[in-house]
C-alpha cells in the first residue's frame, strides 16, 4: 500500500524500515529540510496545512502519524478522502494533558491528582490543594520534558509562572514512584488487541534514556493490559499506542499516552516477532496482527546528542545498532542500541560488558534498574 | 558509511533494508529502469562500464555486489579507488563453473565429476566418460536453472548441443542426491568466520522454492563448515558466501558457490540475531560480526511469478512477509515469506496451516521435505 505519514522523524523512519520489506511505499509530510525518514520515501517538504501536499497525501491508501501534535484540522481534512489511523479523536485527547487526565478518570484509571491552571491565583490555589512538590506543565505541545517545571517549594512558584505562564497549564501532584514503566499495545479495526510486555523505563531531564523488557511481574502486566484495553476500546483506536505509567508498590498510575509508536518499545524491533512498527502498519492496513511475545530479555539505550563509534558496541553479542542519520545536537535523540539475550543472566552479563562504554550517569542508571 | 552496490535487485534491496537502520546510505548501479532496490538509495541507471556512474561509485566508502556476474574489469577498475568486498578474485572463480569445480578439487572438496566441452566431439567424449544422465551447462552466466540441459539419453545430445553449443560448456555427472542443502557463512577482514546452520533446499525448474532451517545434523553441519572454511580462507574472502551442496547419505558434494547474499538464507532475516544481509555489511564495513545462531526453526517460501494476497498468509503466527515490489512475470522471484517457530512441532503445525494456501506442486514439495 501507499502510506502517508505526517512527520518524518525517526519514528516515521522506523515505520518505513518495517513497511518497505512488506512492499509498502511511503510519503512523508514534514516541514523540516532533511528529516530522518526523508530518504525512505517521497518527502513533501511543506507546512502541515499546505494544500498541494495534502492533495498528494489524499491519494495515499492510508494516513498515519509519527508524532502526536499533528494539527487536528489537518487530520480531519484528510479523513474526508483517505482512511486516517489512528483517528483524530485519539489525537485530540492526547494533545491536551487536562483532557487526557479527564479521560483516564472517566475510565476509572488511577492517575496523579491534577488541577487546570490559567492564572497566578489558580496556580497558588492548585499548589495549596495538591501540596508540593508538584509538576507544572503546559497542557499542549510538551514532549521529552519540554514545557515542564518541577515546583519543589513555594518560592519556585514565581519562576515556574514566568517560564510557563500565559498558556493553558496543568499542575500535577508529584508521584514518589518506585520506577517508571510503559506498555505498548496494538488494536486492529475489528477490535483485536495484542499487548507487548511492560518495559521499565528510565528518564533524565524528561528524556527517555533506558528501557528494559523481560522482568515484568504478571500482576502489573495484567493491570497495564486492563488499562490499555479500556483506553483503546473507548477511543475505538486503530494502531499502536503506548501508555506511560508510574509504578508505586504493586499499583500503577497512568501518566500519559502516545497515539503512535513510542521510544520505550524500540526493543520490539529485535526482541519480538512483530515489532511495534510492523504491528502499527498491520493495523493501519487492515492486515492481521502479529505476535507480540517477547523472546528472552532486552535493553534499549538511547543515544542523546551524538552517536558513539559503533565498533566497540557491536563487539557485544546481541547488540543491534540504530543510527537515525540526524546531525548531532545537545539533547537530540540521534539513535539507539538494543541489547538482546535469551535469558536474564545473559542480558546482565552483556550489560556488564556495556558498562565501560557508558558515561557515568548512564552507568549508574543501568545499575539502578529494578 | 556510503555503500555502493553493483546491481539493484532484491538482494541489494534486502542489503539496504539491513543497512539503513544502522545508518548506512546506498548507491546502486543497475541498467534496469526501476529495479527492486532503487527507492532505497540513489539509483544510477547506466551500463556497468559507464564512466560517470563508476565515478560516483568510486566516491563511496565501500563497494559490494548483489549478483555474481558483475564484469570483472568493472570490479578491478573500482578497486583502484575504493575498497571492493568481496574482491574480484571470488567473482572470477564463481563466474566460470569449470574454474569453480577446479577450485573445489584443489581444496579437496568432493564435487560431481565434470568435463569441459567446447565442441560436439568433446560432448560425446564427455558423455562417454561420465555416463548418463548428465547435466550440460554453460560455464558462464547461468542462474536459476538458465543455461542448463539435463541429458537423459544419447538421443538428447543433439538438442542439448543446439540449445547451448557455441559457448564454453561443462558437462557434469548427474548426482542422485537425497536432498539439496546450502550453507551460508560470513568472513571478516581479519579472518573471523561465522557459520549459519545448513538449510535444506528444494528447487523446481532450477529455481529455489523452499528452504528449511533447524533440522540440521551436526555431522553434515561440521562437514559443510569445513568446506566453507577452506574455500573462504583460500579466496581471502570478505562478506557472506553461500555454498550449495548435494546431500548423499551422510556425505556432501559441493555444487556451486555464490559470492553474495543468497536466496537459501533469507530466513536469517527473522530467525537469527544477525541476518546474512546484516553480517555481509558488517564484514564489508570492518564492523565486528554478529551472532549467527538460529532461534528455533524456520521455513522460507519463494513467491514465483506473482505475489499472493497477504491477508490469509499473515493470519498464520510467525509469518513474515517480503514483497520486492517487482512486476509480475512468469518464473520471476517477486517475494518470499518466512515462517518462524520456537520448535519443530510448532513449525510443522504452522506449515500444516499454510498448506491450503499453496498450489499442488508446492504442497507436495513441502510434504516431502526431509
Amino acid at each position: 500500500m501507499k502510506i502517508g505519514i505526517l512527520g518524518a522523524g525517526q519514528l516515521a523512519r522506523m515505520l518505513a524500515e518495517a513497511g518497505i520489506p512488506a512492499g509498502h511505499e511511503f510519503v512523508f509530510l514534514d516541514p523540516a529540510e532533511s528529516p530522518s525518514a526523508a530518504r525512505l520515501g517521497h518527502h513533501l517538504r511543506a507546512p502541515w496545512q499546505d494544500a498541494d501536499a495534502l492533495q498528494v497525501l489524499a491519494n495515499c491508501d492510508r494516513i498515519t502519524c509519527d508524532f502526536e501534535n499533528v494539527p487536528a484540522e489537518v487530520l480531519a481534512l484528510l479523513s474526508e478522502s483517505v482512511t486516517v489511523r489512528p483517528s483524530a479523536r485519539a489525537f485530540e485527547v492526547a494533545q491536551d494533558r487536562w483532557i487526557e487526565k479527564q479521560q483516564f478518570e472517566a475510565l476509572g484509571l488511577a492517575t496523579p491528582a491534577y488541577r487546570a491552571v490559567e492564572s497566578r491565583p489558580e496556580l497558588i490555589e492548585a499548589v495549596e490543594a495538591l501540596a508540593l512538590p508538584a509538576v507544572l506543565k503546559t497542557r499542549r505541545m510538551g514532549y521529552d520534558g519540554k514545557g515542564q517545571f518541577v515546583i519543589h517549594q513555594f518560592e519556585d512558584l514565581e519562576l515556574a509562572w514566568q517560564q510557563l505562564g500565559g498558556k493553558p497549564l496543568i499542575l500535577e501532584q508529584w508521584v514518589d514512584f518506585d520506577h517508571e514503566a510503559a506498555i505498548t499495545a496494538v488494536r486492529s479495526c475489528d477490535g483485536d488487541i495484542r499487548y507487548y510486555p511492560l518495559s521499565t523505563t528510565c528518564h533524565r531531564g524528561g528524556i527517555l534514556r533506558l528501557a528494559r523488557a523481560g522482568q515484568g511481574q504478571s500482576q502489573l502486566q495484567q493491570a497495564a493490559e486492563h488499562a490499555m484495553h479500556k483506553l483503546m476500546d473507548e477511543l475505538d483506536y486503530i494502531g499502536c499506542m503506548t501508555l506511560e505509567l508510574f509504578v508505586v508498590g504493586d499499583t500503577l498510575m497512568a501518566n500519559e499516552f502516545a497515539p503512535r509508536a513510542h521510544n520505550s518499545a524500540h526493543w520490539t524491533i529485535e526482541a519480538v516477532p512483530s515489532s511495534q512498527f510492523d504491528n502499527h502498519l498491520r493495523a493501519v492496513c487492515d492486515w492481521p496482527l502479529g505476535n507480540t511475545a517477547l523472546n528472552g530479555h532486552a535493553l534499549m539505550v538511547n543515544f542523546i546528542g551524538h552517536m558513539p563509534e559503533p565498533e566497540r558496541w557491536l563487539r557485544i553479542p546481541g547488540l543491534h545498532w540504530h543510527d537515525y542519520n540526524k546531525s548531532a545536537r545537545p539533547g537530540r535523540k540521534v539513535g539507539h542500541a538494543t541489547l538482546t539475550a535469551p535469558d536474564a543472566p545473559t542480558l546482565n552479563q552483556r550489560m556488564a560488558d556495556l558498562q565501560p562504554l557508558l558515561d557515568h550517569d548512564l552507568r549508574s542508571m543501568m545499575q539502578n534498574l529494578p
